[in-house]
């Protein structure tokens, strides 16, 4: 325990989030996140290079896709290089295309956004929830009822006469949207949803895997992630002609043939190494440790955080369970102007703790996508603190 | 040694072939090429999981690109998630977009076409050699007289009105083309240089290395390839400006900054992971064996396949050295239709052969792409058989 050389209400903010991270996880220099390797990630790689079998094809892809299939309860799992490239050939797939308009979060990763500039589509953002960084299903509704037309079975923006080609939610930290609103809405206005799982490995909404409720939903392992594989993603999804589909673009189109060497369309060298998929295949066999983990570092967080006055931990919401990926603070509205002084503090006294994403329709290349009011994400983005998120922070 | 039953005259072409082939690899099976682990793969590999650097930053990211540029010659290497994506950022970086077109072989890979479909670019097709697949330069530089005219220091298509933007050629199978040649012809019709040496690592051109001669060059480390990093593959310049932009495009065009994520244009998740970049520095410590082993390879199959009537095997060309990637036995036109029974007892002997790749000019995409006269790669893609070409092939 840490001893305060003062009473907590005459502590500055700053000294009283670092104390209280402090007193969860220790004095030690603790990153924003980490992987953790205590299973037979040295075991599987060695492996890999024992075999040769190290490159875009070998046992381990498919053992990591079954895996993760079977780990998600979604029908086919394809991994690929990571989560750009995941969502990228889902949207492909998906048949997003030049001058469409996807609906996306302005709250998310750069990951989720770029996908849709490298099909020729134009990102439309929508709003975040006031009190959290989801996306605000009820704006959305009330947004879509006033910009849509529906024509042919498809939805288009009366304004810009782009389609509406996919609705882009992302579980943000780990937290799952409330799809079954969103799938009223996906339903009501014909536009298919592509979910974003990226941070969500692990995370269930009503008892389902994140990312198996759209048409085709995506993952990531990159290093920061709950599991990874040095690199790479994954696409799930429960049609057969999608997942084939998918798998034949994320491997050149090449089809079929003994030795010939012929592509039907063009198509992504996304598939992802035998030694990336080695990680995953052992990382996998941890995750509900990691999740377990995570879980429990939020509960020791949200204990001493709510100690502080106008500052709260972001829990799971309802008919959720979040696998806590970023462990979030959410500063109130009057003190978000203090955001940049607990940043400081908490990466001085050796604690990565990191500002939400900029805003991604602030950025130059997305300045004048469409967009609704998005007061909601910019109140949000003032006022979050990502504060160290590891598994390797709770030892079981 | 084998013994024939039959004296060689009596023999089919394929038994011929067949029987060279045994002579100089053994009876064993032998897959087309094979990477060769036998120095630090596994001691470095295992580092990463230990030390947790798995992901897309990490000391044998910077090792393997500061080898690349000491091994290369090149001034800069950045390191990407494979040759495609290598091409495809460099390509980005040249500036090459919307409705230019770029010149490229009818006879290569996928992945040297796909990455200009990517930049919303067309590929225009030109020819190989009557009598080797490298492309055919006086050929084009006779086209390029009649189809091209300068307008504001650029080149431009006279018929389509587009930009020729690049000349991208390929040192197929590892043997590099004229590049004096080329350099001429870029310099008088203003028309830059983007090399691929995907397959050309190790080898030179006038003692340069290949991929060191354009604006741009890329390499690739995909598990056929010399060296491997599972994935993996590098773009090469000597233009500092060049090189940071390539590294920012590569990285999510983050710009540096202690906390917050901020990415001023559409850039692409290429980083190489960690773990990869590791067992290219492995690889890398082995290449010059490597590459000697493939050039006896090559010795010991010309002294047996010389003695075969109407075949013969690729030989390096003036001025060049090839590191012999895949070892490539061209039959004569008037035996030329005997090249799938070839390739079928090859196979059926369990060595892996292959004919070259489908022209690219014949695959649908690309069917209404422009092109010179292709006589020339089609009679050599009637005409190739490539054959086992992996280093662990010859003990030294």
């Amino acid at each position: 325990m840490v001893t305060f050389a003062r009473s907590d209400t005459t502590m500055t903010l700053s000294e009283q989030i670092t104390s209280a991270v402090r007193s969860v996880i220790g004095t030690n220099p603790a990153a924003l996140h980490e992987p953790l390797f205590e299973g037979d990630e040295e075991k599987l790689t060695r492996e890999c290079v024992e075999t040769g079998w190290v490159s875009s094809v070998g046992k381990f892809v498919d053992a990591f896709e079954r895996g993760l299939a079977e780990y998600t309860g979604a029908s086919h799992a394809i991994a690929v290089t990571n989560g750009t490239a995941a969502l990228h050939v889902a949207l492909v797939a998906a048949g997003v295309g030049r001058s469409d308009e996807v609906l996306v979060p302005a709250l998310t990763f750069i990951g989720t956004v770029n996908p849709i500039a490298y099909c020729g589509a134009t990102p439309h953002f929508i709003d975040s929830l006031p009190n959290a960084p989801e996306i605000d299903i009820e704006a959305l509704e009330a947004y879509l009822d006033g910009i849509l037309e529906l024509r042919g079975g498809s939805a288009f923006n009366k304004s810009t006469g782009a389609r509406l080609a996919a609705i882009l939610p992302v579980h943000v930290f780990g937290h799952p949207v409330d799809m079954d609103h969103l799938a009223d809405i996906s339903e009501r206005y014909k536009i298919p949803v592509i979910e974003d799982a990226a941070e969500a490995m692990g995370s269930t909404y009503k008892g389902r895997h994140a990312g198996t409720f759209g048409l085709l939903g995506t993952l990531s392992f990159n290093g920061n992630k709950i599991i990874t594989t040095g690199g790479g993603g994954a696409v799930l999804t429960n049609d057969a002609d999608l997942a084939r589909r998918i798998k034949h673009l994320s491997t050149t189109a090449r089809v079929a043939h003994r030795m010939e060497f012929i592509h039907d369309m063009v198509g992504y060298n996304y598939r992802m190494p035998n030694i990336n998929a080695a990680l995953g295949v052992a990382q996998l066999r941890n995750i509900n440790n990691f999740v377990l983990r995570k879980r429990i570092l939020a509960d020791r967080y949200a204990a001493v955080i709510e100690k502080i006055p106008a500052v709260r931990l972001l829990r799971e919401g309802n008919d959720t369970q979040s696998n806590y990926w970023l462990q979030t603070l959410i500063l109130d509205e009057e003190i978000a102007d203090q955001r940049d002084q607990v940043l400081s503090a908490l990466n001085d006294a050796g604690y990565g703790a990191r500002p939400v994403w900029r805003l991604m329709h602030t950025l130059p290349m997305f300045e004048s996508s469409p967009r609704m009011d998005l007061s909601g994400a910019e109140g949000m983005a003032a006022r979050i603190v990502n504060i160290p998120s590891g598994p390797a922070l709770v030892q079981l």
